[in-house]
């Protein structure tokens, strides 16, 4: 077995708080004391099993793609690098299901999927490790169709803190529903390495649609742009993704991406179905929007200009970085109910501007879920703290609007404060509860969703 | 607060298995010593802290139609019935969101939602409470388009054993994602009274569809009618409803409720959407049940015939019943992936004919998901003992098929057995160690899911 440092793969905000205070000590890049690449179950389990004997803690790895500090190591230890284990197992095409090991990441699957006429849709925008989404509870642009990994994984083989390994749902398990005993799948779904290393999981796979467009769409306000979003829910076109960017976003796509949207709020939108229902869902949704004032649909229905489309969205990361050379950006999510989005949006808007802060808003509107993504000078430490009391304001107006403060990038390091408001102290005791049971001596991706580590 | 014994409303399979074997002694129908009716969550807590202070079994009660000796005071100790919370709180119409308390029935919810425009789709047949389906993780004929309760409920309170009351989301918390720590939601939706007695949950609300069809269509044999549920999900097709009934079933359904469709496998099909997208949903599926030998598709467009035919499904207990006067019924519920499905329910069938059975099946084949309605004289302790061995190798080819032992009833007190099978020893040690941890006295609805109760 190999043994390196990875650390640097990580595009999460490492180092990005460092010295802005103590709440975000954690933030710093924090090296594991060693790495491992086991290529199976059975050296992940006799691994573990050495970490417990020693009190060693344990960091699981996939693809570092997550965005709150999930792999820093606050305790030293040892990280799991799983990227040697990269089968795709038992596809089952005829029942929609496949098993996938801890190295195999979302485009790899679907490369791999290729001619079977099936796909994964879940899209967090990275080319993430699907044991790692399963881990974050990660979602993105195409969840408000197809669900986030809470309903898309099936089973999960985990190594448990003293190298057990349990099946969720019981070994090679895969009916498409269950009431068998409690849910253990969806307690290690988003449990972000703290209770386990999921070493395998199962999942439900899609036909991939007859027919896909897309369209963008600018609107006057925020206000017409959400509100064109929850009619075209309420008229229950089945919309594949309906997203969100306001007037500094889009102006930072135009410039990165080559492209001449108009700089006002706009959607992005993606209709999946046969050529027939694609047609009358366009209609309703084109309806809906010209009646909020917004513009003709521009359309993207080649693939080419289709991807072209999405990759600006996705590549949203780095145009917000475009904007500010020789700066950090850092990606906050909070997700509201529908109906919050406008107010949520248009305050954050004005603290951006009177907190003079860049901060271009991305959203996965149809879930009323969205993110700022702040660009900020790094030798700035000024501006550092403005950025951190900004994203508390941000996460405690989602809180008081009966939102969450993560949608799907999960609490890490960085709202560990912020997870205690959200559950209220009971809710904060139970889930300790639940980590002192099945992790007693901490060694689960120490410091991470709960704040004491100490059982 | 009114004390009264309403154990005689639960239509399990109370007195079922009384006398047949050490296994089902807990089947028989065990009455609480007392049953208290709280009011309010404040009740419901101070009631829980009396129990826990005398360590007194507790035993949650909604409709009692659960399936699986679920509120069966196998221990005696305090029936908290939940009928007089009978609130629907917090409707959020443009937020897709209700929440209600648990003496609130499907039926009952969707009266009230009748002007709102939306809906609650998961159906399991019985007008069971909202919250008793979240305990118990029911689903029923609309699973395949809107899935379980498991996807559908947002957030749960909670009374936990010593009476603290948590709130599952945090509390009045509904956005329509979240990453925010463990996932308390999803560990108390289907864990059937044993870790807290649910007192609210916040669901997800569908807009009513524009247009609904149902149709009947005949087959040859049950792969056939497998085949066609398979090819119609993999073409895409979002139907809303797809339940098989097998010769015996509709034979049933024809007598009891003056039907005349051929005795043979059968699909109940309905198709939800706009007029023009319920034309093509309807081809599609009506090319693939004729390409597998299926009979011209006999409709039910208006309402009316529409509610009749979905009577005559749900009456499929009463119609089996009807079989052989004077008996009992008890429903089997098991699931396995899609492409086993024609497998099993031949094998099914050969074994209830060698073992002189009366068992008509009917499934929500569209989730791989099938009941055996086995009719039995509960005074013949032979026969009854036929059915449980039956019952057993019924589950047990679900396992071998890496399916489960319960797509829906749940595990109650009849499949703790299976359970085991299903989890292995260390599944089972994590259900046991997270009950342990949020129940160390054994006082909730002691007895169900796992069998050792002393800690």
């Amino acid at each position: 077995m190999r043994s390196e440092h990875r650390c640097h793969r990580h595009r999460t905000a490492a180092n990005f708080f460092a010295g802005s205070g103590r709440e975000h000590e954690g933030f710093r890049c924090r090296p594991p004391d060693v790495v491992v690449f086991p290529r199976c179950v059975e050296e992940v389990s006799a691994l573990a099993k050495v970490c417990h004997k020693h009190r060693l803690p344990i960091i699981p790895f996939g693809t570092g793609t997550g965005l709150e500090g999930g792999v820093g190591a606050v305790k030293g230890g040892v990280c799991f690098s799983l990227r040697n284990m990269e089968q795709v197992l038992d596809l089952h095409p005829e029942d929609f299901d496949v098993t996938v090991e801890p190295g195999v990441t979302r485009k790899a699957l679907n490369a791999y999927l290729r001619d079977t006429g099936l796909w994964f849709p879940v899209d967090p925008g990275a080319d993430a490790s699907l044991c790692g989404m399963a881990a974050t509870s990660a979602s993105g642009t195409n969840a408000v169709r197809y669900g986030t990994m809470r309903e898309n994984v099936m089973n999960l083989e985990v190594v448990l803190a003293d190298g057990s390994i349990v099946h969720t749902a019981g070994k090679g398990r895969r009916p498409r529903k269950t009431s068998a005993g409690y849910n253990l799948t969806n307690l290690f779904v988003g449990s972000e390495g703290t209770l386990g290393i999921i070493t395998k999981t199962t999942l439900r796979l899609y036909g991939i649609p007859e027919a896909m467009v897309s369209a963008v769409c600018s609107f006057p306000s925020v206000q017409a742009a959400v509100d064109s979003t929850v009619q075209t829910l309420q008229a229950g076109v089945p919309i594949a993704r309906i997203e969100f960017l306001d007037d500094v976003m889009i102006d930072a796509c135009n410039r990165f991406s080559s492209l001449s949207y108009p700089v006002t709020p706009t959607l992005f939108l993606e209709f999946h179905g046969s050529e027939q229902s694609l047609e009358e869902q366009v209609k309703t949704a084109e309806d809906i929007t010209q009646s909020n004032g917004g513009s003709d649909f521009q359309w993207a229905r080649d693939t080419e200009t289709r991807n072209r489309l999405w990759k600006a969205r996705h590549d949203a990361w780095y145009a917000a970085l475009a904007l500010r050379p020789g700066c950090k950006a850092y990606s906050t999510d909070v997700c509201v109910p529908l109906s919050r989005l406008p107010q949520i949006i248009v305050e954050t808007k004005e603290d951006l501007i009177e907190n003079r802060l860049t901060g271009p808003i991305a959203g996965h509107v149809g879930d009323g879920n969205f993110h700022c993504l702040m660009v900020v000078d790094p030798n700035n430490p000024e501006e550092m703290h403005r950025v951190h009391l900004f994203t508390e304001r941000l996460a405690r107006r989602a809180l008081a609007m009966d939102g969450t403060c993560t949608g799907e990038h999960g609490v890490g390091l960085g709202k560990r404060a912020l997870l205690c408001e959200e559950m209220g102290p009971v809710g904060i005791q139970v889930m300790r509860s639940l980590k002192d049971t099945l992790d007693p001596n901490s060694l689960m991706n120490p410091g991470k969703i709960l704040q004491r580590e100490e059982p």
